[in-house]
């Protein structure tokens, strides 16, 4: 097995920033020093220059095309990741729900969160912070692992789980929780599918998703039904320091006229219809994060689409838990994460003897095989299998997993 | 002259995104693929690790030891630029005016603002939109242009001209204004230095100084007395994307505390508690635009630091200038900026015959010389200087308008 491929390059498990498909970075490399043969490198162009805007539709359009975005939603791009989306999400749907309601008292108006990991966590922790409503933790997943402590699971799908509030300003929830491994199943009726049959009436759902750790890995379950889907492109598409936004026309609101029925000031960089007015250049986009997710979008529709990358996927999913099981039978893993509930795209578990870990993280770093730990909240294992993960990169790693739990089923026969 | 340097580059006068040395370009593009020979490009290495947070502490330390930044100050990254600072300023410092004064009504707390040009303007218009005090405009430097309706003039150091509040939660000015090409003189004697003289007594000054366009071209005057000084990087320092602070300690309080006195909720990545207490990894930094800004910083203190840099500036800003001079002289083309209130890093002035405009835009670019026009509010024409554009570019932009200039004589001869 090879551990070096072009430039000295390893592979790269690690769960964000994470891998960039080589042909894609090779690509980069050239344009910035020359963009499109202008004469001026990506980084120092202005973004104003119709070279980068005709780039900036473009980028759009490879969204909108390989996600199936219907016209009803506009698609943005800003800075500050997921964690300033919980701010924004927040503070744009309360101005929203402010409008829709202007006699409403603040003590009525609830924020719903589901969740499901850390992250969920912190965007309901955000919003309490944040105030101007009150947070209904709709479901808690801890409450339904073993020891009631643990994000390990998608909650039951019954109605007597999820407490969703009638008429919330929002709703939200986060596809794959990158820490904990967890993921809402995409089959739709997985009883750890995302509970759309659950959810309040409404013709104008109030539906937020944080998808930015599973971005463009495959399509978006009922995509046309969320007011609000953001990502950070660092997992699938691109470099830290974009923010990628796809929302209903009705959630980008007039936030300065909702302050006089009670909504807080926005900040306006964290205001939807900031962006939504100036084409997302109201301020000095982060260009080369652009560029290079341009650059990565076109790769992916070369490649097949969301069908392709569905599919394949799938395989690297499919081939790393089989060894992960294994392991487990076989005593030297330990599963983390309840059956059905599983991310695709980090897959988690854990080694439980503390010299097995170390071993197995510095032999797959010996061969190549880089960023295995897991998060530091919850140790063990992670392997991350974002879209730039070959499925060659990842048989690699079902190779050195098998050769590690046969050396380990050796050592304890000894 | 030759318009052609390696990769097929150009002469870049853009405002920004702006030019950035080749060299750095060129190790850059490396980078991109594998970073410090780690295997891993660094759009994909995560920002927790050891090499990258090395990286961090060595940004730092170029930043803190060029600029002679004392250890009372904190010198952080975040994204967003300008634009988002005009809110995070406002928001973190009236919630330490909150916590100094607990009994304070709204309406008592001014927020002081130094109009000089669109960026300060703009500064001041957010903090009236994000309220929680008053904003006092301390002086609006369009009263003391010819017309009454233009930034272009540094106004009168006069204490009958600068009305500061006595005991403001901040008092902000923008040092270099990038569309007007306005900026405070650095000679302490000079009519249109920065009115430190004039402040309100404090000994923790509460002034903020947007440094966007003018960060690392020289030294900055009295550093040590400003409570925060912000800049985006992609002027003088590296790609769009990444937001450069440094802030005095006593400027990073407990917003969340600061609530219960009155102060709005700080969105948790606004606030400098947060970006602090996590040595600005609260969330995943804008990692490849660190990344330049380092290759920069080393090379411009490879090149002789600040003194190198102001001396070249001067000599770039001095050599255009009196082209510029010249040229209005004879009448082609017009000043637009009060003499002493020049900005060296964005040289502004017309030409008002509309058919000579176009031939001198259009022959620049023949002649590798781009991104000459004036900012789309203001027309006319601009170059920038900011620290990549070299001597010898800049006397090549000389001697092409030396020749357009006997050429327009010439032809008005005829």
């Amino acid at each position: 097995m090879s551990s070096e491929s072009a430039h000295g390059r390893q592979v790269n498990f690690g769960p964000g920033p994470a891998a960039l498909p080589t042909s894609v970075l090779e690509e980069a490399s050239k344009g910035i020093l020359n963009f499109q043969g202008t004469g001026i490198g990506i980084s120092e162009i202005s973004h104003r220059s119709k070279e980068f805007v005709a780039y900036l539709e473009n980028l759009k359009s490879l969204i909108r095309e390989q996600l199936d975005v219907p016209e009803s939603h506009a698609i943005m791009f800003t800075q500050g990741g997921g964690s300033a989306q919980f701010s924004a999400v927040a503070m744009n749907m309360l101005s929203r729900y402010r409008l829709l309601h202007p006699n409403a008292k603040a003590e009525d108006i609830k924020m719903d969160y589901v969740v499901t990991g850390r992250w969920s966590e912190k965007a309901a922790e955000e919003a309490r912070r944040l105030g101007g409503g009150s947070v209904n933790v709709v479901v808690d997943s801890r409450k339904y692992s073993a020891t009631g402590k643990l994000f390990d699971n998608i909650p039951p799908h019954e109605k007597s789980v999820y407490n969703f509030s009638p008429d919330p300003a929002l709703i939200c929830y986060c596809e794959n929780e990158t820490v904990d491994g967890v993921e809402f199943s995409h089959e739709p009726t997985s009883p750890a599918a995302f509970p759309f049959d659950l959810l309040p009436d409404a013709k104008l759902l109030p539906l937020v998703a944080d998808y930015s750790s599973s971005f463009m890995c495959r399509t978006i379950p009922r995509l046309a039904d969320h007011a609000i889907i953001f990502a950070g492109a660092q997992k699938n598409v691109g470099p830290a320091g974009l923010t990628i936004l796809i929302v209903r026309k009705d959630c980008i609101v007039d936030v300065d006229a909702a302050v006089k029925f009670g909504a807080s000031p926005v900040p306006l960089t964290l205001s939807y219809k900031t962006l939504f007015d100036t084409n997302s250049l109201y301020n000095t986009p982060p260009v080369f994060s652009m560029y290079v997710t341009g650059l990565v979008l076109e790769h992916l529709k070369a490649l097949g689409g969301m069908p392709y990358f569905e599919e394949l996927n799938r395989k690297k999913f499919t081939a790393v838990y089989e060894v992960v099981k294994k392991g487990a039978q076989q005593g030297t893993f330990q599963l983390k994460v309840k059956e059905g509930s599983e991310s695709w795209m980090n897959v988690v578990f854990d080694i439980p003897d503390e010299a097995a870990k170390k071993r197995f993280l510095d032999d797959a770093k010996k061969n190549g095989l880089l960023n295995l730990a897991g998060h530091r909240l919850v140790g063990g294992i992670r392997v991350s299998l974002y879209n730039a993960i070959t499925l060659e990169q990842t048989l690699q790693l079902v190779d050195y997993c098998n050769k590690f739990l046969e050396d380990e089923l050796k050592s304890k026969a000894q």
